[in-house]
């Protein structure tokens, strides 16, 4: 453990939670690089949160996603909230990018400091992803932001997983699209607590609006007491229907609360994170016991035909794990 | 082991290598669930493989992707080579859906037996999404399917996964698409073996291809020896350009068996895929000994804010580890 950094740890939380948003920043990266600074306070960090409204922000690519964000942290900033905006681009993994969201969105809260933008594109694996913007929802709630909004870019099974960190999540979509999309739309449904039909002047909104209620109306299990999922219109550029919106999702958080459902989603999130987190960590300390001449070798044999993955897998998991150990667990693939 | 199961396992590889469709697509539900029958042939079915030229199609929602594949099965199927698709839709997990491609898919290629359409919807996690792919396709491959092609319906980071389990990739776009569907563009630039403007009647589809070819001339690392990724215009629905993109597929495999490249590709994905199954082993070895009464504890202490889930996942893993074991690992959160 490198003390310094665990210092600096302590004194990033201090400044960030006064309202330093460098600091904010400074720390979230820390989250996000597993340092030391980052570990020394991480306890210190999650025990301050549960006090912002996070927001869920995903649809399909050309709703519009960034001009509502942007339309959205307007509208809470007129009533004197601060607002962060977490922007997640699971695709740019490769290139590294996600910084085109960023400028469209610096441009419309530019020189604002109730405002924060932070851009999270991963370079690591998607289970890295989802973590590190988890940390940095918890690190900007316990540094005091009313309003944290999670943006996804794109609409994969990935932004579903990361969008639903959030216990409020925004579905956009927007008229006229083509059947392939709609199909990725039948995913999203289920995960939305408020559907929005954004570019609603468009020809087709009001078409896709009633498709939307009757979808939501043959949802199965949508008792009494449930949350009646809305279908908003917006036009984000104009800011139509955006005070609704607003006001839904204060709604919204307010159910959450009211019901008792908020404790059960961070029950059930809170057992999603450990267990990825158990299994990340248990690969770590395997790892160097994994790679290796022997796992050359048995690469070499999967490539050349002569065995399959799953009993080459095994083979290591048997050299790693002990009989005994072994005897509790279920059944491996080679036997 | 089931022994009933693993005849039934032998019996079906048996049939579906003599071309039973019904075998073929028994075979993949096996090796998808896990099942006995699919873990007898495994090392028959990986053995077998090697043959098949696979192929990636992946690209923007919305670029007709469904219709390029159903030309592009109608080349090979004219040139009398046997086809088989993989449709995979990872935002279908919750709804479990995927129907809607193969319908279209089924229409355009009804009644013809040396064709195959399969649709891979996850109900399980990502990493069991590109697994049951893998496995499909080498059953395809083990079965003779001379072309195998691996849709994706997205065109997020899962996809991009799934896409780059074949060694050619093409990459589908479109003209006069808005900005946030060229950053997702920006991440499917680097894994195209082949880029593909479809729609290319439409407005705007020379500058979509020039912009393309500048972008993959910027590209660094584009040596003499290196494929030279080309820029191809189609109409799928009345087949322009399908012809040249059938030869540009044959011609790209050629290049991977000529330079080698394709052992290489296959090196690289076996190790890839040996880390994952050794990862997924692991964990459900350890399964049983995570959940229980001591992990609800940790959940009620992480969603009460009396421990963060760093350190809580830590502690799991220091009572699952002996000291011993962790002595080798690096350092864990909590030290």
């Amino acid at each position: 453990v490198n003390l310094v950094e665990v210092t600096q740890g302590a004194d990033l939380l201090d400044r960030a939670a006064r309202g330093d948003i460098l600091a904010v920043s400074r720390l979230i990266t820390a989250f996000e690089c597993g340092s030391s600074a980052g570990a020394g306070v991480v306890g210190d960090v999650y025990a301050r949160t549960g006090r912002a409204k996070v927001v869920g922000l995903t649809g399909v690519p050309g709703s519009g996603k960034s001009t509502l964000a942007a339309a959205l942290v307007r509208q809470f900033r007129e009533l004197g909230q601060t607002v962060a905006v977490v922007a997640v681009d699971p695709s740019s993994s490769i290139s590294g990018g996600a910084i085109l969201g960023d400028r469209i969105r610096m441009n419309a809260v530019a020189g604002d400091s109730g405002v924060f933008v932070r851009s999270m594109a991963s370079r690591r694996a998607l289970g890295g992803l989802a973590a590190a913007t988890a940390d940095a929802v918890a690190v900007l709630d316990a540094c005091g932001w009313d309003v944290v909004i999670v943006e996804t870019v794109g609409a994969g099974q990935a932004e579903v997983e990361i969008a639903r960190l959030a216990p409020t999540v925004i579905v956009v979509s927007v008229p006229g699209l083509g059947d392939e999309i709609q199909a990725i739309k039948a995913g999203l449904l289920e995960i939305a607590d408020i559907h929005v039909v954004n570019k609603s002047d468009h020809p087709g909104a009001h078409r896709a609006t009633t498709e939307l209620r009757l979808m939501l109306r043959m949802k199965p299990g949508t008792d009494a007491g449930a949350w009646p999922t809305p279908v908003l219109q917006t036009i984000a550029t104009d800011g139509t229907g955006l005070a609704e919106l607003r006001q839904t999702v204060e709604d919204h958080q307010q159910w959450l609360r009211a019901t008792g459902e908020l404790a059960r989603r961070a029950r059930t999130g809170a057992g999603a994170r450990l267990r990825a987190i158990t299994g990340d960590l248990l690969l770590r300390r395997f790892r160097n016991s994994i790679e290796g001449p022997d796992f050359d070798r048995l690469v070499d044999d999967v490539v050349n035909l002569r065995l399959d993955p799953y009993t080459a897998a095994a083979e290591i998991v048997s050299r790693l794990i002990r009989p005994e150990e072994s005897v509790k667990s279920g059944a491996s693939a080679d036997d």
